[in-house]
């Protein structure tokens, strides 16, 4: 941590702001430039909680050094993790595809879809059960019903289940049908709907925030992962910006960058960042080739009459194509599909 | 609500979209321009549930024409919403005032806190007793031992009580010690807990979401209203942009502009909202020159050793002194402070 | 154009409106709905050049229906745009690769990367004789000293010039050495330059404004093509928003939606997207992928010692390993590299 | 300046980065600690130009430690600047007012327009002779003969002249006509044009860019300053965020941050910053409340038949009831109006 003093700080202020970071339990280094002085302070910054230096005299700003996350980041495990939902493998040689649709509407509609997007090569079956959305007078999910309606088209077609969880009175009853629990953009920093979590034995898959920085997302795994729960999966759906013309804006360079920073799988969730089935296509390609882990589709049997997200939804057979294009892009950086 | 047709639409496409608006319960006028051909279609939006007209061949895109939030809109109430907190009332000619520290951190803190503001003006004690933090590694909270503290702090020097509630678990329990329930900027669109807070009888003061627009935060409280309960106050605290001198972007024209869009009142959060209290003042007489209907503002009797946002906490005797900067601008407009 | 009247409107008042608009040329068609009207106006938008039909009494907003670019949007224009910068051709089968330093330096500089990237297959060298630096204190670029190494560097190795011209007095200078112009990204707006260079007959390479949205940047090359230049190269070289781990956000979205609104060709600057060569490469993937027509790369032999960037710069020999990489993932969408 | 080094950099790798920075003229200062170490260099980082530390291998990242702007900053010259254009003086005591149309259509609107806003109290006129549009399509303004009519109304009405040069060629024309140069936002990094308006005798106004954080707008103020005119007048206009009800983000908290940053005068244009003339007052209120020197304000006789921007402008009896509202205002803070 570098303190930086403002030009013009007496001797005198830069003594206490020492005095008071030795008490704390740091080590101090002071270096002195022609206007301003800096104080290097050698320690844990967890030693600073419930105090503020930047209200001592003299002080203009603080700069930390170590990054805010631990477990999560890169700094101290090197290895990437790969998270297992049951045989499904997130994060090693092989992709991962989970499809279906915005959500559960029907026994007949999940079973379709879950046929087709099996058949087309995905292994884990999406489909929400209780849905966040914008307007009070939408359509708010199937709730249990959706869930077991979830989970039996799954089981029937070999595949597993992620779908979200926005409550935590919900976490325990959404775990016992889920071998994914999804934590929406809209909850990112629910920190208690994440430490919730982050107390279950399920994988957890934590889409990014509509404005949280990569700093800020991890932090919210940090939250999961130090409630006891590692096994976290990273979805980035999108930002918000001043585009308008589509719904989000997909952070591309968010790939190599989580990549760096972290140890965790990072999958994608193209339909809701373009917001149109038009633009699936190429975004899908463009993550697989960036080096995603994984991507997460909206696939719907009849986006014309879905009760939401229709807009954005593949029809199946066009799900099953872009599966074809990306095998080559896949392959070209040394994945499978 | 206009559905917009592609160049070059066949006029079988345009009788189609025309005859499915027919059977969902619209009336449809079809306008043919030289390029574009338009169709307004009149009826309840609502109708549109679960059918998504952007599929169907040839459309292009909707516009819709009616604001989607109606109990909390001018549209359909005219007149202000004045919210009552017991004898506190937040929207009439008096402005309302609420301050203290960012977290109960101990009954001396508090009672310090709670006898200056009081003296200095304020009428609503605030102050967290969950904390919604970034790292999980900060400290989150005294829960309910803090939230009697702030209860007979307030109660002895007669003043109201504000205080989040971040989880559905706990909405009962706050309600039961806070006279207004606030809900945090990073839980604007946790749903399940707007539904909550609307089911409960006391206030709510509805913080506007890192990145939500004003039409989004008057769907959130639109989720309040509709479960019942309106006593609903909207607090800027600040928006995210590319600017990272301050915390965040104070949006001073959300004043006017919620003014007219909704007859629910505004206060604001400068605190949060400019991250550091020396540029606190300045921002707070904005904010009451351009009608905002109070203000929320940290207060802390010593911010250097807070246990949390110490940097963007007032001492005491600084806001006393802004209280009193405060009454010639409200005058200015013709408010009382 | 729709003219959405507000709720409460009287019967007068919508008259007033339509008169208004049949005065200026427009026909009327007005949709009464339960609680607003709309008027739909068929005419050419430009009828309304000089009045603002907003100030009318009752109307609340105007709702745009043609998309404001003519000569550059598709709806006009059905072909994809192939610009020729003499044999090298932007926007058809094969994708065109442009790389070289951010400034030009030196002699030997500028001659060794030339010959580097020619071997690996760039076909136009890119190179800084006026650089737009955020500090007046920083290299501003030798000017045509500069432009003259550049020229004889390409033209030694067969390649073509692009280079960016910052002045409209500098327009005929810098065409005489270069075969493509550059608008930087910080003169996106800068309206007099668009017409000069529209008045030139070299092809324009025109960067996407640090924070102009797409409708914003086709507006910027409908300024160049209506001054009798339509030979327009798009460049996505990244957005601005919260995100400050990268230095922009690079907008991947923008390929299809660019694709599916104008016929203009659209190459990627990932160097200045990232803000770090690290992650050069995978974004470069990215776009390719996605579909853009070529990229263009910061290369420099020594970016320890660069004048400007180098943190962005790829070293030749990596810049060669990244061209092989995308040969395959070209090939899986159908092109050339 | 701070060199952060990567966790686990060798010894070498350190000494190699203290070599270097001593070569280039700098004094080292390492400190190590549990994980990292970081190297505290002092000396002018302008030393640094051509060299690229974060590609020597074990740096992890640079934190500068100095402001970038030496001349506009408060670091080294702590007294307010007051500009003079003539005996108008902006940034002392009294808030300068400049208030006019948009664009310049005829003598007949400028006279009225002049003496309107000077009855009202304004002391400098504003219209555009080169306007700055989205649309080639658009009006381009009346250019000389438009200078003309706007200095001769000023002159009969006792007024001074603001207005914009958009182009290095025109400098020397617009200055013969006007009092005060304005930089419009979107040239707000248009380097050379900076540089010449740095030439002339006349105050130069420079708005912020649409995306330009308060950084880059001081090192654009920079630019102006180092070529010799330190006649600086900041001017937010609104800034460009996801919220599109408003054209733009007033950005209120600017007013305190550059008065602690810079010692030059902010001025507020909150036509632009609103698009919308229904929030002008109020927007106008809260920026002199926080502190701001003064107004723009974009005032026409006949809104409904402006040429440009007639939804944000204000009619003159509105801009003199605007007046009127501001001098409590004014008092309140210390200002007279």
């Amino acid at each position: 941590m570098i303190i930086v003093m403002r030009p013009g700080v007496t001797r005198q202020e830069i003594e206490n702001v020492e005095k008071r970071l030795i008490e704390l339990g740091f080590k101090t280094h002071p270096i002195y430039g022609e206007v301003k002085t800096v104080i290097g302070a050698v320690g844990d910054k967890r030693l600073l909680e419930g105090h503020n230096l930047l209200q001592l005299p003299g002080v203009e700003s603080i700069v930390p050094i170590m990054k805010p996350y631990k477990l999560v980041g890169r700094e101290l495990k090197k290895d990437n993790t790969i998270v297992k939902a049951d045989d499904v493998e997130i994060g090693g040689n092989k992709l991962v595809v989970m499809a279906g649709p915005c959500a559960v509407e029907s026994r007949e509609q999940l079973f379709e879809v879950a046929k087709k997007v099996k058949e087309a090569g995905a292994t884990v079956l999406r489909g929400g059960a209780y849905k966040p959305r914008t307007s009070p007078y939408s359509f708010q999910g199937m709730e249990e019903e959706g869930l077991k309606i979830l989970s039996e088209a799954a089981r029937y077609y070999g595949l597993k289940v992620v779908t979200e969880v926005m409550d935590t009175r919900d976490v325990e009853l959404v775990a016992r049908y889920a071998d994914i629990l999804q934590i929406g953009a809209r909850n990112m920093q629910n920190y208690r709907l994440l430490k919730e979590c982050g107390l279950s034995r399920k994988p957890v898959l934590l889409k990014r925030g509509l404005c949280a920085t990569i700093e800020e997302w991890l932090m919210a795994a940090e939250y999961v992962a130090v409630s006891g729960n590692s096994d976290i999966i990273l979805c980035e759906r999108g930002i918000r910006t001043f585009e308008t013309t589509t719904r989000n804006t997909m952070d591309i360079n968010a790939v190599p960058v989580v990549k760096e920073l972290s140890h965790l799988p990072i999958v994608v969730d193209p339909s809701h960042g373009c917001g149109n089935w038009k633009w699936v296509d190429a975004v899908s390609r463009a993550f697989v080739a960036a080096g995603a882990d994984g991507l997460m589709v909206e696939v719907h049997p009849d986006p014309a009459n879905a009760v939401s997200d229709g807009n954005q939804s593949l029809k199946p057979e066009k799900f099953a194509h872009l599966m074809e294009s990306l095998k080559p892009i896949a392959q070209a950086v040394g994945r499978e599909l």
